[in-house]
């Protein structure tokens, strides 16, 4: 065998898939981000891969145990902590219930970023302990993972892949700094909104510019809640001319949780995967008892209630003014609420501590999903071409339900002026209206018709980078310039002094042909 | 049955695969971008769809007669004209060969421009006469096309399929503007070299510089060669207000001939779908005579020289350096060569009039690969991860071989200057230096590692397209915009005057009050 022949040999095995499956590290950020993040993991573990998940000593989500990873356990990422958020919580509600002043929006705005900051802090204090624990980091090295799998919303994963020279994949919506495509992708803001919003990529004078004031007070926000923390850890740990964002860009695949069903159409990069809808699965049959509520439903079908993970109750009289307005429907109703029973509540209505989201969903007679927003409950809605009434509450639920609504396939309520008749008014409408089931099941068409299922297409990429040791080839090194370079503010700048200075020059001789010439003539006068 | 559930039925009808196959109108590009057209409409003809070719009359490979298609001739395309095409190909190399001064350069230029100019007007011209063909006009309406597949190198295509009202599905890599992705998605000129210019992803001021001024000078060329052709007829036959970009950037899929293991990454669009390598298929086994030839070679292996299907012969001494290079290797040689045979050409090599360039490539005794540099060829050697040595004449294919040469899988010759010497250097260095070999098996590993086929990526998405009437979810209408607007241009500048007038009436009111005061305080004195 000739050396040719061995050297092609040792390049096909490289790149050959691991027979033995892979070592992935995970770092995922606590609550309904870890929902997500298990959905990737348990699909890993299935496939063969040893998964190994870092996790907060005070998680409420992520479990020590589990058959599907080992874990290791660190002291507080500075992630969520369930009480402060269920306050916090608590406090967005009554604040958008009662309807309060600038100011005290203003001030809760100027909390939320303190506390954004305090987030972040506690990440990096506990990523600091992390680095200077040598027996840890010697046994990370050691275990030689493959690639670390992150959401970059909070930064340890990324830092901690940098720190173990591994490549990077994202589960990603949000980075620190924003939305993701925002972080590696050119985002014209004459087109793309900035989001949380309101905005769609068609915007009014007005519109984008308040898109432009939007993404200034986002550049302010960074500057105040995320530079602070990392800029001085990044430069301890990584030299001092490398910027904590870089990091972020050199990933080496973007596992992106939405598509263009959700997201208005924008640039985008090559190493970014849209995984919208991974996390649906076919649908089981629905328990004995629940199958013969949603048959006595007859030609009217089923609503389905519930607002997510973190929102079991809500403040009583709202709950009363629903529970009212679904007693005068002919409907049957199945409604997740853990709070106290309201006491307007129609025969037609059930409630549950718990409801299988997906089976429900996929019910053909289920015809209304009332959700908060909330991307996993949208997604599933999209999937099933269910259509929506909206009662957001917080975070992207706003914009999420946003982007639902002008698509015409959601009807969105205001938590603050919410009541019985409005709420009955907006539920009749999606019944009734039929655009809205129609719209959806065109969405639903289009989201469903892929070439390959948003998980497998994840798994594709998760393990390609495996194969490959990262995917650099798919990765533009933009990111490296400055922004002045960046925007060719260099190059215009030089093109335009070459230009100013031999337009200056042309003058000048013809100023000075013109001064000889009637000196001349001015000579032969006298 | 309830009226949501007739809905809903209707709308799963609407969006399920095409039971009887579907209708598609082909207005595709002569010349080389016909054979890739060609592989994409007999692949569509094997899945049952219905294809309608239109021809110039004038065509040197659309044949009238296919079992694959259907097809309409029209009058001269304006597209390639054969004996045009080959005395300019001469001419190119001859210039290329003797060298010649700056002068000659620029009026070549200019006279290849007047030829652009010329090739867009007859296709214009050509369009005039088909848009007045109210028979035809009437056939093609009543035809029922469910969409317009087209190269946009040629406009015909696109003006045809707005005029018929049918989604568009390119088969792309240029557009009459220049590279494709530069007329859909934002190419910062920062780090998106223009083509053909031998520029990276990664340049110096300089190059920045550079890429800028060749970035002015395609404006130029498209203001000189392609505005005047398009506009008028633009404006006539669909508005004023309508710039005829406008028309090429609403279609609905990019099916893009390339992918990143031949691209710099760059940013890229929802609707953009990479396709490189669409055309490589499995190798049959060689001729019983061929094989044999090939299995002489023993350990040193074969080398194989064509430069593609528009150029059988190179002008004779290069002819004799080649032949002479090529005798004093131990490897064995196929060359495609149809001109005189050289006098200098060695036992080792055999002169064929036709090649099965596929089947060699993929031949395990192929070693390296002597090419012109077109898309097809290059394609193909990156498929079977053969190293490239490089004779580029003419269009793209300098860039081409610059891309491969970036890689370190190519070395590349000047056609201006080869001679025995240097071409049998370039030779064993490709042959011997392990890296070539190496490099191109990664770039291959990394071309093949992809989720499916790219044809049938492509047919996927040009089902799709059938499936739902386009994909209009997956496109910007940012096009729309003027440029305005598109850089926010009016934004900025808005706000640059709300800060200067805040600043204007602060100056002003602080002026007012010193004023006031200091007059107080003289009044006081006084």
């Amino acid at each position: 065998m000739d050396q040719l022949a061995l050297v092609t040999m040792a390049v096909l095995l490289c790149s050959s898939p691991l027979a033995d499956g892979g070592k992935v590290l995970v770092f995922p950020l606590d609550g309904s981000h870890w929902i997500n993040m298990k959905v990737i993991i348990e699909e890993l573990h299935s496939r063969g891969h040893e998964i190994t998940v870092l996790r907060p000593s005070d998680s409420w989500y992520i479990k020590a145990d589990s058959p599907h990873y080992k874990s290791i356990t660190m002291n507080s990422s500075g992630g969520f902590d369930e009480e402060e958020f269920s306050s916090f919580l608590n406090t967005m509600i009554t604040m958008e219930k009662q309807g309060v002043s600038i100011w005290t929006r203003l001030s809760s705005e100027y909390e939320m970023l303190t506390q954004m900051y305090m987030w972040h802090r506690q990440l990096i204090q506990a990523l600091e302990e992390m680095f200077e624990d040598t027996e840890l980091m010697q046994s990370l090295h050691e275990a030689k993972y493959d690639l670390v799998l992150t959401d970059p919303a909070i930064g340890g994963g990324v830092l901690l892949g940098h720190r173990l020279g591994l490549p990077l994949v994202f589960n990603v919506r949000w980075t620190v700094q924003g939305e993701g495509h925002q972080a590696i992708a050119p985002s014209p803001l004459s087109y793309v909104p900035i989001p949380q919003k309101q905005l769609t990529d068609k915007m009014t004078f007005n519109q984008r510019v308040m898109n432009l004031l939007y993404y200034i007070y986002a550049l302010f926000q960074t500057w105040y809640a995320v530079d602070p923390n990392y800029k001085p850890f990044v430069h301890r740990h990584f030299g001092s001319d490398v910027h904590y964002m870089e990091l972020f860009q050199s990933a080496d695949i973007w596992l992106m949780r939405n598509d263009f069903t959700f997201e208005f159409p924008r640039p985008t990069m090559p190493n970014v995967v849209y995984m919208a809808g991974f996390q649906c699965k076919p649908s089981k049959p629905l328990s004995k008892e629940l199958e013969d509520f949603v048959q006595s439903s007859g030609e009217h079908g089923v609503i389905i209630m519930t607002l997510g993970t973190l929102v079991g109750q809500l403040p009583e009289d709202i709950a009363e003014d629903i529970a009212a307005a679904f007693a005068q429907l002919p409907q049957k109703v199945i409604w997740r609420h853990t709070g106290k029973r309201p006491s307007s509540l129609g025969n037609n209505t059930l409630l549950l501590d718990w409801l299988p989201q997906t089976d429900l969903l996929a019910h053909p007679k289920t015809r209304v999903f009332v959700a908060h927003g909330g991307t996993n409950g949208i997604q599933e809605a999209i999937y099933h071409g269910v259509p929506l009434l909206g009662l957001p509450l917080m975070f992207d639920q706003h914009d999420n339900f946003f982007r639902m609504e002008a698509r015409g396939v959601a009807k969105v309520l205001d938590i603050a002026t919410v009541n019985r008749d409005n709420f009955l008014e907006a539920l009749k409408e999606v019944l009734h209206q039929p655009s809205y089931r129609e719209k959806m099941k065109t969405l639903s068409s289009l989201h469903r018709d892929q070439p390959m299922k948003p998980l497998d297409r994840a798994m594709f990429w998760i393990e390609f980078v495996m194969r490959h040791k990262g995917a650099s080839h798919l990765r533009t090194e933009s990111y490296k310039m400055s922004t002045i370079q960046y925007y060719s503010v260099d190059v215009l700048a030089f093109l335009l002094a070459v230009v100013l200075l031999v337009f200056t020059a042309l003058i000048s001789a013809l100023k000075c042909l013109w001064r000889r010439s009637f000196s001349r003539s001015k000579a032969k006068e006298e």
